[in-house]
C-alpha cells in the first residue's frame, strides 16, 4: 500500500494497526481518521534533519492551515516545532490547546488591526509581514501595546516551483509578499529598519506546495541570501532567520514522484552555509513550516456507500454519504487520491466508477475512475486515503451537511479529537 | 446597476435602500446583506407566473440549498413556495423556521436510511427518490413508520442544457436520477408502482444550472411527459405531477444573457398542457425549484480593503478581510463578479487589480482583473454583487476564520438574520 500504517492483507483495510470497518461501525461515518504515530514521526523528521543541520538554531514550523484544532496543537508542541498561524481563529485554538506562543509565526497577506491587536494580546512569537500597510500599522499597534515585536518579511523570491498554478506563491505575481526583483522588498525592510517597535529578524518566503524538485529551495535560498547580503550592505542591517516556507510534496497515489525530505533538509543548509560565508554574511538560522507533509500521509476517511448507479452505455457512480463538503481537493484542484473498498479488500476489483458525494452539486466528485469489486453495494465501507491535509481544515456546511468528527489512532486505541457536528450546531447563529 | 436594488449615484453603494459604509461599520466584515424584498418579489414572479398558468394546481418549491438559514424557510412560507431540501441539517433548519413541511421535497442522491427516517419523523412531505436502493430504502422504513409516503422520482432526460459541467445534471450521464433513454427509469417506476408504502406520484428532472436558453424546459418536459405516458400505458399508473427542477439563469455582470422568467414559464405550461392532451395523459401539475434565482440578486457582500500591492511591471493586487471562505465560487468554477468600492462610488475606476482573499491560498481569488479608483487604500470597502447563492451556504472555516453574518434588510431596516460566528464556536468540537 501506499504508506506503512496501512494494511489491506486480511480483507479489511486496517489504519495505523486499527480496523477501520469496526471504527466506521463504532463512531458513524463519514469519519476522518488520523495517525498520531505518523503525524509524530513526521514531525521527527523534520527536527532531527533540522537539528543536525549546518544552520545553528534551526527548526520546523508546522503550517497549520493544513489541518487546525485543539489537539494537533499538543502534539506539534511536544515534538518541539513551532505552528504557523494564519488567523485569529487559528491562534484561538493554538492557545486554547496550551500551545508556547513564542513559537508561533503569524502568517497572511491581510491582517486586520484587530487580528494584529489580537496577535499580540496572544503573544504570538513573530509576525510574517505581508506588505507595506502591515508593517505601518503592526508598528503602530506594538507602540500602543508598549512591545517590541520581531517580524520577519514575506518576499517573493521569483522562483517558479514547476507545480500546479492554484499552489503556486513564490513568483513575482503574487498576491503574497513583496518582490525582490523589483526592488520593493529592499523597501519594505528599510521601512522595517526604520521602525522603533519591531525588531527584524529575518525573511521569508514560500515557493509553493507538492514540491518534488530538490533544487527548489536551493534556487529560492539563493535569492533569499542575495536579499540578506543587500540588506547587510544597504541598511546595514544583518538578519538572523531565513524561512524558506513549505512545499514538500506528498504522495497521493502509486507511482508520483518521490523526494527524500530529510536529505534534501542537508543538502539546502548546506548550500546556504556555503553561501552565506561566500556572501559574507553570518549563516542564517532555518526554518521551514511544513503542513502537508506533517499531515497528509496521517489521514484517511471513511465513508458508507449509499447507492450504486450503472448506466447502460454510459458509467458507472458509487454515492457515498460525504463528498465535497468534507473533501472538495477534487472539486477545487481535480486533485488524485487512492481508494480502497474498506470491507472488501481480499476482493478483486473488476468495475469502474466515479466515486461522487451526496451534495446536489454535479461537480461534487471525490475521485473519478475508481476501481471497485463487482459486488460493491449500498452498505460497504470506502475509504478515502492520504486526507490528513486540506480535507478537515477545508470542510464545509454546504447542503447543512454537519461536519465528520476526528478520531486520532494511537498504538492501535481511538479517541475523539474533534467531534462530529450535531444538527444543533448547524442552527448555532441562526435567530429564530 | 445590475438591479434595480443598487444606487452608486450618491458617492456611497445604497442597497436596498440602505448605506453599506454605515451597515460595515455597524457590523463589521466580512458581511452578507440580503434584501427581503427583492427575494418576496422573486418568490412572487415564479407564484403568479404558476398560479396562472394551464397546468393545474401548479407551484414553486425553493431550492434552499442555494442558502439556507432559518430566516430565509420563514419568508419562503408566508409567499406560499414549497421547499426543497437535500439533508437533515435542511430539514431540522426548516423545521425549527416552523415551515409546513407537507411542502418539503426531500432531494439528494444518497439519503441514508437514518435521513429517511429522520425525514419521515419531521413529516416531509415528498421523496424525491434518485435511485433503486432509496425507493426499496424508504418502502421498508415507511412501513416501519406505519405511513403511506409521497414520491417522485427523478429522472435524467438526457438533455444537453447548453451550461457549464459542474452544474448540468440533466444529461444522461449524471450522478442524479435515473436514465429514461436506457429504460432504467421505467423500471424505477415498475418498482415504485409496485410498493405497497409508497404513494408514487409524479416525475422529477433537473436539467442544469444557470439556463438562459428558453426551450430546454420544454425539451425536458417533452422526454417527461413521453415517460409519464409511458407508465401509463405500460404500468396503467397516472401520474399526477410534473417537477422540472430548477435552473434559471441570473446576471452576475452586465451584457449577460437574460431570460424572462414569468414568459417562459407560461411558454413550458402551455406547451405541457398541448403535449399532454396528444400523449392522452391528464395535464400534470407543474413543480419548478428556483434557488439562484430567488435569492443571488437578494444579496451582496462587503469586504474591508487591507492591502493594495501594485508589483511594478507585473499586476496589482486588492487584498480583503474575506474570500473563499464566504464565496467559494470563483475557485470553483471562475465564476464571473461585478464588483463595487462601495464608499468610493463617485471616484473613477482607472486601475486594474486582481481582488484576492485573505486565505493562504494562491487559489483564494474572488475576483481578478476588477477596475478601482486609482486611491483604493486600507480600510476602504468593498461590495461584490449578486452573492446571495451558493455563498453563505458554500462558506467554510479554512484557514479558521469564523462566517460572517447575514444582515437582513426589509424596507431600509436592518436586522440581524445570522449571528457571525466567534471564535469559540471555532473550537466548539475540538477535545481540548
Amino acid at each position: 500500500m501506499l504508506y506503512d500504517n496501512l494494511d489491506t492483507t486480511g480483507g479489511r483495510l486496517i489504519f495505523a494497526g486499527a480496523d477501520t470497518v469496526a471504527l466506521a461501525e463504532k463512531y458513524g461515518t463519514p469519519l476522518y481518521l488520523m495517525d498520531e504515530e505518523k503525524i509524530r514521526a513526521n514531525c521527527r523528521a523534520y527536527r532531527t534533519a533540522l537539528d543536525a543541520c549546518v544552520c545553528p538554531g534551526s527548526s520546523a514550523i508546522y503550517a497549520s492551515k493544513a489541518c487546525s484544532f485543539a489537539g494537533i496543537y499538543k502534539i506539534i508542541a511536544e515534538e518541539g516545532l513551532g505552528a504557523d498561524v494564519v488567523s485569529a481563529g487559528e491562534i484561538y485554538t493554538a492557545k486554547k490547546a496550551g500551545f508556547p506562543m513564542e513559537r508561533a509565526y503569524f502568517q497572511g497577506n491581510n491582517k486586520t488591526d484587530a487580528d494584529i491587536r489580537f496577535a499580540i494580546d496572544a503573544g504570538v512569537g513573530y509576525f510574517v509581514c505581508d506588505n507595506f500597510e502591515e508593517i505601518d500599522a503592526l508598528d503602530r499597534i506594538a507602540e500602543e501595546a508598549g512591545i517590541k515585536q520581531k517580524i520577519l518579511i514575506r518576499v517573493t523570491p521569483g522562483i517558479d516551483p514547476h507545480t500546479y498554478a492554484a499552489v503556486a506563491t513564490g513568483k513575482v505575481d503574487s498576491k503574497f509578499g513583496i518582490a525582490v526583483e523589483t526592488g520593493q522588498a529592499l523597501e519594505a525592510a528599510r521601512l522595517a529598519v526604520s521602525k522603533k517597535n519591531l525588531v527584524f529578524e529575518g525573511i521569508h518566503c514560500h515557493v509553493g506546495s507538492m514540491v518534488f524538485d530538490s533544487d527548489v529551495f536551493i534556487r529560492a535560498a539563493d535569492v533569499m541570501l542575495g536579499l540578506m547580503a543587500e540588506i547587510k550592505n544597504k541598511l546595514g542591517h544583518e538578519l538572523k532567520i531565513l524561512d524558506l516556507g513549505g512545499g514538500y510534496g506528498v504522495g497521493y497515489y502509486d507511482g508520483q514522484g518521490k523526494i527524500d525530505i530529510p536529505a534534501n533538509i542537508r543538502a539546502v543548509a548546506e548550500h546556504v552555509g556555503e553561501a552565506a560565508k561566500r556572501l559574507g554574511i553570518e549563516t542564517p538560522s532555518l526554518r521551514l513550516e511544513p503542513g502537508r507533509s506533517i499531515v497528509a500521509d496521517a489521514g484517511i476517511t471513511l465513508y458508507t456507500v449509499g447507492s450504486v448507479k450503472k448506466i447502460t452505455g454510459y458509467k458507472n457512480y458509487v454515492s457515498i454519504d460525504g463528498g465535497m463538503t468534507d473533501n472538495p481537493r477534487y472539486a477545487l484542484y481535480q486533485s488524485k487520491y487512492t481508494v480502497v473498498t474498506a470491507n472488501k479488500t481480499d476482493a478483486k476489483d473488476t468495475i469502474t466508477a466515479d466515486l461522487v458525494g451526496r451534495c446536489c452539486e454535479s461537480g461534487d466528485i471525490v475521485q473519478p475512475e475508481v476501481s471497485f469489486p463487482a459486488d460493491i453495494a449500498r452498505g460497504d465501507t470506502v475509504a478515502v486515503l492520504t486526507t490528513g491535509a486540506y480535507n478537515y481544515s477545508m470542510a464545509s456546511n454546504y447542503n447543512r451537511i454537519p461536519r465528520p468528527p476526528i478520531v486520532m489512532i494511537s498504538n492501535g486505541a481511538d479517541r475523539l479529537a474533534v467531534k462530529r457536528e450535531s444538527l444543533d450546531d448547524l442552527i448555532l447563529n441562526d435567530i429564530i
